[in-house]
């Protein structure tokens, strides 16, 4: 029996207990899990454990540490500093601490300033989620055949490795090992920019005199391209605060963009203005039609989440792939 | 019994004929309806015939006009011109034609200079469409509940609008009359410029050379927002060559947001960025909250479609709402 507290009852920390809770026992790489949950706001515990996220709602972090092997911190990135600053004298030695957090360097960076050596911390972060938040939108299946990164530091003991990987396969997610900088470097543009330009799409649009009279007439692309502008502005902002010099590269690349796309409307120029659109479909669908959920390289690396050996949480040894 | 021409058997096309064909013929403002199709692609004539989209399959477009009272152009906005240029000679006196391209400007210009006087035209945009194109992704009901722009000019006949209306509330859409350039202006922020933005998104994350790399970790954020880099390049093309100077004052906003985004990023002003994100969410959430397909205006204008008056499709006569 393993005993995991989950930091953070939103949408991610709530979603993470119920697939934990709800995963067979028998053949999950974790076994027998028993989970306790806390949150700063207490409604969002209780409504946690309405969901049956959790075995047990602890009503401040140290109550929750108690006999905790495992901690997961399911905050947004800004929250992680203070609670590892909190949650530092309280970890039990050989505790090993993760996160969900969008970005991964500084919480990394904040991670080996603040916990004790005696604690091993694997930064994670899952890539899946919706727009809408809290403990109400939580789902068990949030995971499923998503890629789960996971940012390990070099010293970090390969137990503690293991049994986070054996938390990321028993919610049903692929582990993927990558360095904390290049994983925010790659998330900046294929997470981070969509929710900035969701967001500048809505509030570009919602700024003219006329969007009383234009926003009857959005349909389907409007509502599809600004859908994830409808997700947690803390969490964005975070984002933007952790992760601001690969954003501002993203956004220098976006504007070029605009920019040389603004010169072929200027020329009328056919030509140019199709080959854009034509590239740009091309490259979709071949991203869409890859195998949801496949690693990068993951055909020379096929082990399906089912034929992991099983000898105990602590019993593995296996080098992880670094991305 | 009316007979009607689709000229174009695409996604738009082919869908209209489906809805038509499905609509119970009862209580439908249209009546008994006979289709028949055309498009310069043999195959995609076929590809509608097999989807049960038409009664009829013509070889050319005389061969489609023939006896027809209501002709539906269902093509690229630039394929109008020369359509409306080889239709005009062939057209019987009083015929009615309409079309379902995404700009309305030009198009109305190109239908007053081409067409004879003794034919109506009444300029149609529905707003609703996917991604996928081409007669195999047609869907009866596409239209369902959306709003469908007209923009008859002051001198149409309200015969020749009646009918066109009817047509509409046929395919379960909800007609809403705009004037042509306000149409054009409004469609450029809420339709034309989330294309482009969806397909900057595309363009800059996969010229990086960590492409690759970052392609397997993009997950619903990316899909969604990118969703519309998908669609049709040639639609896409003809939307910028007709709407160019709309987009482009979209595209400097949208510059100008990035550009404010990013100072505050170098910034790290955590109020600015929190207030931008939470004001997007405000402002998407409460356009999702609106009744679906609800036009501007529209609680002071309730006629559920069920309840039109219906006396013949030339029959009615009341005045076109305006934008």
């Amino acid at each position: 029996m393993i005993r995991i507290a989950i930091i953070g009852m939103g949408l991610i920390g709530t979603s993470l207990g119920m697939a934990l809770r709800t995963a067979d026992a028998q053949t999950s790489a974790l076994g027998p899990v028993q989970i306790v949950g806390y949150d700063q706001e207490q409604s969002a515990t209780r409504a946690a454990r309405g969901r049956l996220a959790i075995d047990q709602a602890a009503r401040s972090p140290a109550e929750a540490l108690q006999g905790t092997q495992l901690v997961i911190i399911a905050t947004p990135v800004q929250a992680v500093r203070a609670l590892l600053t909190q949650l530092a004298p309280l970890l039990p030695a050989n505790a090993i601490v993760t996160d969900t957090a969008s970005t991964k360097a500084e919480v990394c960076a904040w991670a080996a300033e603040l916990l004790p050596a005696s604690v091993h911390f694997v930064g994670g972060h899952p890539m899946a989620g919706k727009e809408q938040t809290g403990p109400q939108a939580a789902d068990p299946d949030l995971f499923h055949d998503a890629i789960y990164c996971l940012t390990p530091a070099a010293a970090v003991p390969q137990t503690a490795i293991d049994a986070v990987e054996a938390l990321v396969t028993t919610v049903g997610a692929k582990p993927y090992y990558i360095d904390p900088a290049e994983h925010d470097a790659y998330v900046a543009g294929i997470s981070h920019l969509p929710f900035l330009l969701a967001t500048a799409l809505v509030e570009v649009t919602s700024r003219s005199p006329a969007w009383r009279e234009m926003a009857p007439l959005a349909a389907s692309g409007f509502r599809d391209t600004s859908r994830t502008a409808s997700g947690d502005p803390t969490m964005y902002r975070d984002i933007c605060l952790t992760n601001g010099t690969a954003l501002t590269r993203w956004i220098n690349e976006t504007i070029s963009f605009l920019l040389a796309m603004r010169d072929d409307l200027e020329a009328a120029d056919a030509e140019h203005l199709e080959a854009h659109f034509t590239h740009a479909r091309q490259t979709r669908d071949a991203w869409l039609n890859q195998q949801p959920g496949r690693r990068p390289g993951e055909a020379a690396f096929d082990t399906p989440p089912h034929q992991v050996e099983r000898s105990g949480w602590f019993g593995r040894r296996k080098p992880p792939e670094r991305g």
